[in-house]
């Protein structure tokens, strides 16, 4: 992977993955609101406190920066919005596969653009961001339904499919691209390539195809 | 006070204090949803986040009695929900008053009835929920809005009151009342003048009349 010179400042890398962070908390958040049982719901609020955790792990790493958490995030807000309703789900099961499938990729992505970083925060941010104990928990609660509802299982292998093209446009407007040029695509494709192979994993973890 | 006779079983205890504490979690996800500025969205996020603490401490000690978190939530779940419909604010500020004065109330309540438990969890839950810095952010958020804008505070004062009510009838469905009985009201007066004259000086912090 080549991403190391397409990391943007520290300030921007932290800013754009804790609102990103942020608004997987937000998207889990309303699903704990809506879960079908009680059951889902206390399985959701366990993985919501991951996001949390995580989001508050980029806050730290900002505010040990000197940075103020809400001017760090202001610049990536609009268009991080736009991104979240793109991606919203019609029902309780597409919103847990939208938290699955882009905050699996965008974890994976900040992992891998890490690079650029310092040593320091690169290690601390790799750790932080690794956890998957969250997808886990949502593999759980959703593979029971797609195993015994093959409509189910279509429509939401469906909604996957539509979500990667929105999500890795947003993991790349997060590459810092010098003005009036374009990223090699031809040293970005690996990188891409192994994202996509992650999900692919991770859709097979659900019993879906991608 | 004289609240250790009516305080119910440690399983039936932990199940309402755990369910309230998820509904005052869900609450305050729904405001950072909604939240008019990123500023009162990343401290709501706080809030929520403390809120959080509260809950998975009281999971911990459901955990730690071999209980099943959902069985324990479960019977508490349909009256819980009576109780959200009741006080959902109609707006933004209304929702944040909602938990607020709920969770502070209700909080004293579960402290002061955890006289009646072994002294081991009592001493725990006691420490837990007795944490304050979520009250302290939501009047950091709300105070500078309340003393600039006159009908704002009046409409929220309102709120503030009506939603007593039901907070206290709340925390007496939680008291373990034998059947054919009544809870000797003179005995209990106290304890409730106690949670009312905190819930005043809580809306005092916030600058509105109780």
């Amino acid at each position: 992977m080549a991403l190391a010179e397409l990391t943007p400042v520290l300030s921007r890398y932290l800013g754009q993955a804790a609102c990103l962070q942020l608004l997987n908390f937000e998207n889990l958040s309303t699903l704990i609101g809506s879960a079908p049982t009680l059951e889902n719901k206390a399985a959701l609020v366990r993985v919501a406190a991951l996001s949390l955790e995580k989001y508050e792990g980029l806050v730290a790493e900002i505010e040990s920066t000197g940075g103020n958490t809400v001017d760090y995030l202001e610049p990536f807000a609009p268009h991080i919005e736009s991104f979240q309703q793109a991606t919203r789900g019609g029902d309780w099961y597409e919103g847990l596969v939208t938290s699955y499938v882009t905050a699996g990729i965008l974890d994976d992505f900040f992992i891998a653009l890490a690079e650029g970083l310092h040593e320091g925060p690169a290690a601390r941010i790799r750790e932080l961001l690794s956890g998957n104990e969250g997808s886990r928990i949502i593999v759980e609660q959703l593979s029971a339904s797609t195993a015994s509802n093959p409509r189910l299982a279509s429509r939401l292998a469906l909604w996957g499919r539509r979500l990667v093209g929105d999500t890795l446009l947003i993991a790349r407007s997060a590459l810092a691209v010098p003005e009036n040029t374009r990223p090699d695509e031809a040293r970005l494709e690996p990188v891409f390539t192994d994202l996509i192979a992650a999900h692919t994993r991770r859709m097979d973890d659900l019993g879906l195809t991608a």
